[in-house]
């Protein structure tokens, strides 16, 4: 094992042990998020996770990115204004007691105006870039907070987030519309119509949410389609939010499998196609630019 | 005293005693809304409530509105479809066990396209109406499912709900906004600006909020900014959404005083101007029209 690769994020630990030439050599992970941490505890919660692949003379190399570097985290990885390279914010030293062990943490980007920040992204990024590095476009990385990235010449220019994944969670969980989205189905045509829809008359949202709680009510709208509506009606508001991003332009949407093919299918209704790639593998890859990185600076 | 007069909302419950004259001689209200009540715990929850008032030979007359009257409430008042006078659905009596008690609830209304349902609202309407009976126009009632009704000659032509106030307290307590929003303050300047820019660029709400963070974490945005702007995202998104009832016509806005005052303030901002009534007298004024109506039916 030559080091470590970490993704840490607000719920969730992996880690992948690598050997020189990039190979897996094996995986772990945990539900020992940043989110529920202390800043002493990410220490412990590490050599827990890691303890049975390592021994008392190993030297434990890390490189991690997500949330484990935000103020809440570890230790703060600053980010960096674009435009820049997505690996651009460098590394951050945390503190350890462990001597064995050094941990390095990949900086996340902001934007000025209008403000945003991505933390964890720009590594995916960075990975997507390592395999595609002619690629032109915008990069879009679907899930609780959405970032549409405008990459560039090898530099993420300008970027933009939609929190669509956490709105979509709160109306179906803590609004009204829980009576209406709860329960098993999905409905593919009621999702592409709903997509037409809010990208077409985007000003009618908020006329059309409670309108499936009515249905349910005088139509009996079935749950399956009541959720693919609102997910479709979200996903549509997004698309009509970002369209200088996504119009005109080579798209890739890198992420988790099923929520990748429904922003694929949404932009498909609207006439524009997108390649996916795997969010972990792209995570991973850019782990290992970071590590390749670090090797050619201190050698 | 004549009758009682009660409006039993999802949760919470009021009465009050009123003589034949339409005079208030009491009132009270608990938690007890029907959110909380199995079917068969609502003549007892009443009974509880209004105990101190009624003796063993008191006639028990109760005109309710509201929630009570939905699938889930006490019995079931059915909709009736607009354009209808407010109280066209007529009363609905509830089975009951103490002879002296005699309950109507008071029917809501429904829209078959776009799917709307309301109940309690059209009681406030009919209030509002006995007090101006000339009325042409639309009638706002905000809350947490808003409703904008076109009232014309002494009907309910259309209505329809945006469910804003649902929508803003669950992305204030549950998404990444809480930590954007929570404190002290307001900022009534950013409030205008945020009602301006929805209005303006609807499509863009999906990119606006995240934004909200992201300032937070950069510039150090205030709590009680974030939250007069996250109040004018959602108050403008649904002023842009309800244009077509509100433009170029009389507008009254019935309800609670403080979030009466702001949508006033986001049409002020449109340069339409509004005037309010109270949401708690008009109820009473509605089930007092009810009452009336009743008399001369069974006279």
């Amino acid at each position: 094992m030559d080091w470590i690769a970490v993704d840490w994020g607000t719920s969730t630990l992996r880690a992948w042990g690598m050997s020189a030439d990039g190979t897996v050599l094996w995986s772990e992970d945990s539900d020992t998020g940043m989110g529920g941490l202390a800043p002493e505890q990410f220490e412990p919660a590490l050599l827990d996770l890691i303890g049975p692949h390592t021994s008392a003379d190993t030297a434990i190399d890390v490189i991690a990115c997500g949330m484990v570097g935000a103020r809440q985290g570890w230790v703060e990885a600053a980010y960096t204004p674009v435009p820049c390279e997505p690996l651009g914010a460098g590394l951050t030293l945390a503190p350890t007691r462990d001597p064995r062990l050094t941990f390095r943490i990949i900086g996340g980007l902001s934007q000025a105006e209008p403000a945003d920040v991505m933390r964890g992204e720009e590594t995916q990024i960075a990975g997507f870039q390592a395999l595609n590095p002619q690629f032109d476009g915008v990069v879009c990385l679907p899930g609780t907070h959405t970032k549409w990235c405008h990459v560039s010449a090898g530099e993420v220019v300008s970027f933009q987030t939609c929190m669509t994944g956490d709105i979509f969670a709160a109306l179906s969980a803590n609004t009204i519309l829980r009576h209406s989205v709860t329960g098993e189905g999905w409905d593919d045509d009621a999702f592409a119509a709903a997509v037409g829809d809010a990208v077409s008359r985007p000003e009618k949202l908020a006329a059309r949410l409670f309108s499936l709680r009515a249905q349910g009510l005088l139509d009996g709208l079935e749950p399956g389609t009541a959720r693919a509506s609102l997910s479709g009606q979200l996903i549509g508001s997004e698309l009509a939010a970002t369209r200088p991003y996504w119009l005109g332009q080579a798209i890739a949407i890198v992420g988790a499998g099923k929520l990748c093919q429904l922003y694929a299918t949404a932009l498909e209704t609207l006439g524009a196609s997108a390649t996916i790639a795997d969010g972990d593998g792209m995570s991973l890859k850019g782990l290992a630019a970071a590590r390749t990185k670090l090797a050619k600076a201190t050698s």
